[in-house]
């Protein structure tokens, strides 16, 4: 089953509405409300009604979301419903914080490989995760990973990710702070840390702090 | 200034709308279009046109929207167009990884402190900064430090997050994988890299390779 046209920003927010529903279902509860939903995960009543419009809503008015219906669609539109291997390139600070990262095994995510450039790194394991030689990095074509993270430094980014285009990845999820050009049929993410930082601030109101010194 | 009632859904594409225009500045660029600032940041046109109506819009019909008036005044909407010092509790692979990042400068941050609980890497500076023990944390209300990133284990977050908020922290960045609580007037935001992940099997079209094994 494919949903069409669904817009990206709500597309975006769909693994938002996933982890509430997780967490919620986690706590015993079986069906919940826009606005309970909405308290956990920060998102609008209306945004997350509007969103669940686009599949035909998951709701009953008066009754709520079933949590574990809402699970099963919204996984199935994400297309999580089927385990997904990701490699990794870059095993510097970044790269090792998400290979230890234990968030992933919710998503069924499940980093399989992982590459480098320095000798040093090159033969050993990190959390379970061998390090190949990025050199290599060509050979991956046979072994079905679709998704990649590249996690090396701006000046390699858009090298990594020809390659990993090249080799059939699918699906890059980019935390090099800059823009990365891929072919037709590849979708990038880039994470830039910076802008979620970024917004932060206008939620701040104005103080005799921000003007105080050391 | 204060611009009133502006969505979080827009306030959370403003650093998106100035990187993008800083990029295009920085080529040498002067004005440009909803189109092009599109092409560059992949969000849709009609999408930055209505969040730039939020605030009477930047731009003349035709003409297009001067880039150094869009830069000035989407700072000054979130508040960047002053200096912003930042506290990091948690320096392990993901905080050395922040301490380190470039990209914080762009928008005028800066982390000023860093403080962990472990021995061995209190009292040791990391990209410059000097990590102190977290138990000091309390000390930090007279530094003007409004701004909090928070990259410690999952067990520890709440705490930290805690006192963040007494020592008078009012925005958090918060990269533990769960929720955690805030007092009024303190604002986190959680970082999910695992989230970013998760959306990236929708733009994937279902082949062959998804089924193959190793």
């Amino acid at each position: 089953m494919r949903y069409q046209r669904i817009p990206d920003e709500t597309v975006r927010r769909l693994p938002i509405y996933l982890r509430g529903a997780l967490h919620l279902s986690g706590r015993g509860i079986e069906s919940t409300s826009s606005q309970e939903l909405a308290d956990v995960i920060g998102v609008e009543p209306w945004q997350i009604r509007k969103d669940f419009s686009y599949f035909g809503g998951f709701g009953t008015r008066g009754v709520g979301y079933n949590l574990s219906h809402l699970i099963k669609h919204v996984s199935r539109i994400l297309r999580l419903d089927a385990a997904q291997r990701a490699v990794l390139v870059g095993v510097g600070n970044l790269g090792s914080a998400l290979l230890a990262f234990p968030g992933f095994g919710m998503y069924g995510f499940e980093i399989t490989a992982a590459f480098d450039i320095d000798k040093r790194k090159i033969g050993r394991r990190k959390s379970g995760v061998l390090i190949e030689d990025v050199a290599r990095l060509r050979r991956l074509t046979t072994r079905g990973i679709r998704l990649g993270i590249v996690a090396v430094p701006e000046a390699a980014s858009q090298d990594v990710v020809d390659t990993l285009a090249q080799v059939g990845v699918k699906g890059i999820l980019n935390f090099s702070p800059r823009y990365v050009t891929v072919p037709r049929g590849v979708k990038v993410i880039t994470i830039d840390i910076a802008m979620d930082l970024a917004r932060l601030p206008y939620y701040i109101p104005a103080g005799r702090a921000v003007r105080q010194c050391v």
